[in-house]
């Protein structure tokens, strides 16, 4: 085993921004050996504020560099395909952001060459690196709420993303580009997906009509084993962002989630008042670290991945089969997709 | 203006008692000068305990009973038809408990002979009058959320009844027997409901599948107006009653509900605890006494009931649609009702 | 065993109405007989609106009718001592409202009196019929907290009484007036009280220096048994009323209390905000009712009051040695007063 | 102004190792350039694990080190005189973990010896950099509460630390070793303490009476502005770790704290659980990280520290006011100290 992994992040847009940070200042068994962001500027002045040895303009040319062990892959998803076939060609571990790609062709030919190559593939879903999620699953697990029925899964953000990024075609639509946490979410705690059925329509935002998005979708799922689920998905939780979830069992219920970041209460003469949780970023801190730590210890130490690509194929079938629902107004069997 | 209302209570099981025993002890303004249930020594002892004048073995003779002004009709819903039709003919202003009938048609029949008689008709669906979703709906009208488009209703017993009564043909099934709640929540905050899709099973308790009853269900909606809806059923919420809402904005949400009934926490080493809500008595208690304080007010002043037979008819119909859409795995418009 | 008991109040301020109330309509076991009350048209109005049957305008009539077996004395504290002792004269059972009078010697004439008459005598301190103080002392006798080591007990109101009502000539002083219940739970949960140590001021609402008040006070008590607690007071919970108990123990904890009136959350832009608990009337309704109902059981059953004078003395002491230690800045025993 | 600080950490206890692993990790603009502790072999393994260049045994060594501009003491308390000193005399930014000494002499030789190089001097009250306090007093100074009159300022241990530390010579004893940052809290948010009063006892673990230390204090604090506060300790917090605060003004409060670590709750026939904070490092370790990127930056950038050598000799003075308090049993002005 190597003392430390020397990776390589692919995108540095807000999210790539967060794993690179962390990979150079928190994650002790990894260097940050690189960066790569065809805005060229961005990936300089980033090398240069962390300290980061080499930064490229293109994903190639940092996929060439032999000092490389390791890559996360944080481009936008449309790209994913490329980046992810290029980095299994060079032999490199792979650590690629949720989701997979945007169509099961994409993901199918992605999976190959990763197989092909035998390189080590890691998908980020980060919700199952929160503490919340985590001690959830082990509760679960060691029987506290016995049989799993029902899964409510819910996701609100704050506010939309631009109306140019919520074009279906570049971001699948809410469905699959929120939901597909979601999805995950009701893999890790109940099965395989049988069913699906979703509502939703563009209620707080109508300009999305114009692109053809929505803001606003519920979700029904049955799984394999007959039990059921929800998913809960809105752009306008206009006081902050909303992430929870709640399992009931034949014994009993498990609840995630929480509302208050800051932990004060302000007491006048009009009621009791607390802050939120702003956003991912707030919320979801810790939970990113862990899961790039994850990725490191894993391929330091030969271990297999938490979350594969057949996971994150999976997750996609899901949210493919809940958009043909949402467009088709019927019940689709996740197995049509 | 009359001082006092006499009015009888016919229907002396659990949330018949809960009736009487206000109108005995807890509304100055009423005179409960009547009880009725077919086991006579139910009605003999209540009448005894509680100081009301006269008990009856069946409805007609409490029906025939001149002193008495009003009645509230808490009898098995099969009986609703004709306790209520038996009721207008002679004259009585009717409080009547949910769900109306069982059938649509049944439905008709009662509110036909209560307009024939001109009487007053108020139905009972308590959440109306609670106060978290009193000041719910207060808060939404005053503008605090901005505009309403997304609800969540949310029903969990802490078991099932008892499997005789979990026939549908008696009770009508999950979906209606508890949903009927939640469609009038739903129509409450949002409107109307345009159609459904509701999946569910016999999961926490498999003996139910030997009536043809199950004990969770997932119902989406969608209102008139293009807003969205889920309604969440279970019998086994094991620890206890939960019972929530919420509804979603343009500019906020109201979350409505508690799960601690006991002002107390208890902190220890192995975390720190608190009770429940046990189940519906502790939940509703002050909601029972408001509504029935609304019905004998409404009376005495002769003032328009604030659940009326038509509410009653628009949640039944949900309720059925609901039920269909299981049935048939399918959307079903309301109007298809 | 009586079935009934007749009861008579005297005084109908704002607490007395709310036990006459109780009385008229939510005791099953007694019979709400006469009112009496120094304002005549005071008596007279409610007697007529809650169909009691006699009223009187000073105490000795309502004494001297025969038909009475018990009264409820919720006069002002300067008069209890003659109006408790004229009700022992006549036989009557004696419900009396915290503090039992201003001086321990007016106390001791009281319990002399009722003593010789061997008649019922029962104080009001409605903390101990409150849910959550009732389950906290279950819990502990329950051993979920081990030896209970320190007691926190607060006390706080949305504002000041009138300020011609806190002369400490008439009150008695923060320290007694509000404090009493405090150390009253601290018997409750802790045992006898050695001493005292207290400081103040009139802090939020100086206008009150000028009748020789405070508006805020901390007091460390220290136990017979050489446990520890301390007392907080205060006049300017500007939000509501917050009446709270923490007891820590060897293996554990217990908190008691709570904020949140109506069970909705407003989220919105500003944060997430509730309502608050108002007043004690809206925290201790339940309590008033359950201690009445206490009482009117204990009469009737024959049996030992749940609070007797000896608590009344023993509070009444504790708090007259807070104030003189107050007054001297200097830690007082008990034992001096 | 330097890109980097380097700064040496002396003491590897359990708290210096949190700060060391901070700055070698978690302060982009620091380098941690070299760690001491008596314990070789502690201070060799910590540098090799966290890349640490150099590792001293005596803090004499490291501080003669050329290449060290700041130091971070963390040291126990009794050698602090020292240690600060033999710094200052070489020139280096100190950072010096509370309590800064046991004796108010101690402190004024090592606030001289800073004074006289007028080296930059910091000292280390964490809370002060916990967003729950920080967001208190900002929110204060903006007025959210008017002005304000009380303080209550609660630490408690989940368990004490071993006997052979409570020992009062070596640990100051439990009123100034736990309640300092109880008086270093009062004092930010309610100015200077002009008098104090303390009761305690070994109440949880009778043992710690053998070296002559206590488990439990309240400590009532009159300001010089006349307003109130109360501080309570506890070793016997024995499901975690509790740590809060309250501040009421005349138009509103501000209530600092929270009890629950991981965000789920799980509800079962037993009720609803949750865990708990369980100690410092999992409470305070972001405010450890602020404070220490604080100093950094300070150093750096040439700004005054945000607590300085004179809170530090306040905080102690009221310490030692608050167990003198507690022997003498009487009310003790800090000006006696």
């Amino acid at each position: 085993m190597k003392a430390r992994l020397n990776v390589g992040v692919i995108g540095l847009g807000r999210l790539g921004r967060v794993y690179a940070a962390d990979l150079a200042q928190r994650v002790p068994k990894a260097r940050l050996a690189a960066v790569a962001d065809r805005q060229a500027d961005l990936a300089e002045s980033f090398a240069r504020d962390h300290g980061v040895p080499k930064w490229y303009q293109t994903h190639e040319d940092l996929l060439d560099d032999k000092a490389i062990d390791a890559v996360a892959v944080i481009t936008s998803t449309s790209t994913h395909r490329e980046v992810v076939i290029d980095a299994a060609r060079r032999g490199k571990a792979i650590f690629c952001e949720k989701p997979i790609a945007l169509s099961l062709a994409e993901a199918a030919e992605m999976l190959q060459a990763v197989a092909a190559k035998g390189v080590f593939f890691q998908m980020g879903f980060q919700r199952r690196f929160d503490s919340g999620y985590v001690a959830a699953k082990e509760k679960i697990e060691a029987g506290a709420i016995g049989a799993p029925v029902l899964l409510i899964s819910t996701s609100r953000d704050p506010y939309p993303p631009p109306v140019e990024f919520c074009d279906p075609k570049v971001s699948g639509g809410l469905i699959a580009d929120m939901g597909i946490h979601d999805f995950d979410v009701a893999r890790m705690f109940m099965g395989e997906v049988r069913s699906v059925y979703a509502v939703g329509g563009a209620l707080a935002y109508p300009e999305l009509k114009a692109v053809g998005d929505i803001d606003n979708a519920i979700i029904n799922l049955v799984f394999e084993n007959g039990t059921l689920g929800v998913v809960e998905l809105s752009r306008n939780a206009v006081f902050g962002y909303d992430i929870r979830a709640e399992i009931w069992g034949t014994k009993g219920s498990v609840q995630v989630g929480y509302f208050r970041q800051t932990p004060i209460l302000v007491m006048t003469g009009q009621g009791i008042t607390h802050d939120v949780v702003p956003h991912f970023m707030q919320r979801f801190e810790r939970a990113y670290l862990a899961q790039i730590q994850d990725f490191v210890d894993n391929v330091l130490e030969d271990r297999a991945p938490r979350v594969t690509g057949a996971d994150a194929v999976a997750a996609l079938r899901i949210s493919l089969a809940a958009t043909k629902s949402y467009q088709e107004n019927r019940p689709v069997q996740v197995s049509e997709i």
